[in-house]
């Protein structure tokens, strides 16, 4: 806590929450993902009087191709560990969906029992059409589902594109799923993922276990390849198949594994981590945003990058133009 | 060209550096390595004036992990590309090394006989102690070498680090260089390499002949799985041995493949897209930068990391804290 004056609402809404009120915690995604300053600053007010989780919390992205099947494995798992006494909620993100409020209706179709269940809790990420707008939502959802009491958070991204390289900087473990025709698959996963991912699931692998043995061992490999060596965790590969339910007990374990009960100083500190990155990565994005909104500075920004385009100009020429304007709104004289 | 004022200094330097004289693009190049502000200006002046070198350039990294024999291919290839006519500069990145200003004398006993030749430039580049110090400067040094008439530039760098990230997107192709003891080198290769790789050699492959093509068979597999699928060049892969120049001649062949006359124009819009990216990274830097020098700004991050570190606040509040600070010294009110 800071000395910030909290508002009432924040500390109304911040106690809603810690009640485990859906329709508050649904406000409160809202609230992440509205971009107006007012939203943004209650929020974070709200964010403030929340208390700690007792308990620890698990953060999991759940990532893979379109089709390999990710509903499915998370609507069964989801189930299995609501009846382990979880509390599970979906983030899940759908780049091609042009949402933007984000709605539980809106997923119904796809994760229909899992949105049904009193103890889990459903919300489709908006795509952000800002940079990073997914990316900030979500990141900001993750404590609020925490602070509504739920202790398990699962981030499902579609293994495209920049967004799933974003979420594993956002949680504490990255599943993947793909198919057992390894080959054809993990070409469409973009690079990035399998260095991060700690457990990889092959997916529909009843239809073909040969085939999705094979694909396990060339996973194996490219693991080896491409992961450095670490004393705490060692990535691990299981067959799951959602239809028959078939492996999720081996997902879940090698999940288990993963949150077992000595791992959890390595997680503390890599959320710790992942804090500061966050603020620092906040701050450039500030900074950035507030200069090029100062018109003198975005004008001379555009007259350099048409300059640039033009092959007019070389580069450091482009960056000292800007650069003068910039000291000079800040009223320096540069003395270096 | 801009209608900036040119100085006569800038018109005299860029001059010298067209006729080749090797000493004023050794005097630029420190320029390029310097920090304060006026050699920044005076280095984007003689940028500004210097002609676009007649003949298509080569930009090529080199990279690899410590003892797979950089420079003594570096030194063999070299030279065969002298004999052929070329002109050959060499900025060699070693980020163990302190040196601050560079000189061609600190990297003679490594590669000698290309430093002696008059039609090769060997120039050591600075371990900057900032972010993004050595690239900065190799990223400027890079035009200085052509504008001096040299038509291939080879960018050597450690295969540590986030350097040989950042070299890639300074240089129009990347050769990776491994050990046949695929295993285990690659995993000392961090990630990032092997999917931006054009051209991977496996080093000392006299050795053992069938452990290298081993290793290759492996390496192809690794490419397969990480590069995306691309019309315009497939990535290949030789045994090279730079003591008996074994495959020295498959490496060039490769190479030159890259620059094929038909793939000029595939490198020259990679190059536009690189000024640009590069301009907009140069932005965001000086922003930041400015930013931080200023006081107030400097001062409130300062405590928000302490807070944060402390786990005192939560993040988008110390994000908002400084944000506010910002807004209040770009003087405006936030109507959002």
């Amino acid at each position: 806590m800071t000395n910030m004056y909290v508002s009432a609402k924040a500390q109304q809404l911040s106690q809603a929450l810690s009640m485990g009120e859906r329709r508050v915690l649904a406000k409160c995604c809202s609230l992440a993902e509205s971009t107006r300053k007012e939203d943004q600053i209650l929020l974070a007010e709200v964010l403030a009087c929340v208390a700690v989780p007792t308990q620890p919390t698990r953060r999991i992205a759940v990532t893979g191709a379109p089709g390999v099947g990710k509903s499915s494995i998370i609507e069964n798992w989801g189930a299995s560990m609501l009846r382990d006494g979880h509390k599970v909620a979906v983030l899940a993100i759908d780049p091609s969906s042009k949402r933007t409020g984000g709605s539980i209706l809106g997923d119904k179709t796809r994760m229909q029992s899992l949105a049904n269940a009193p103890d889990a809790f459903v919300r489709p990420q908006p795509s952000g059409n800002h940079l990073g707008g997914t990316a900030r939502a979500t990141r900001l959802c993750i404590p609020l589902c925490e602070a509504a009491g739920f202790d398990t958070i699962l981030v499902e991204t579609v293994g495209v594109g920049q967004s799933e390289v974003e979420v594993a900087d956002m949680v504490d473990a990255c599943l993947l799923l793909t198919l057992p025709t390894a080959g054809d698959d993990v070409q469409a996963i973009k690079r990035g993922i399998m260095e991060v991912a700690d457990v990889v699931a092959v997916t529909k692998s009843d239809i073909d276990r040969a085939a999705a043995q094979r694909a396990a061992a060339i996973l194996q490999g490219a693991i080896r390849l491409l992961q450095p060596p670490s004393e705490s965790w060692t990535s691990r590969i299981v067959l799951a198949n959602a239809v028959n339910d078939h492996g999720l007990e081996e997902l879940a374990l090698a999940v288990d594994a993963f949150f077992a009960a000595d791992r959890l100083d390595v997680v503390q500190r890599r959320r710790e981590h992942q804090r500061l990155l966050w603020f620092e990565s906040d701050v450039s994005t500030i900074m950035h945003d507030a200069m090029m909104r100062h018109e003198r500075i975005h004008g001379k920004v555009i007259e350099m990058r048409q300059a640039l385009h033009a092959g007019r100009i070389p580069v450091p020429l482009a960056t000292l133009a800007v650069m003068e304007v910039v000291h000079d709104i800040l009223q320096w004289k540069d003395k270096t």
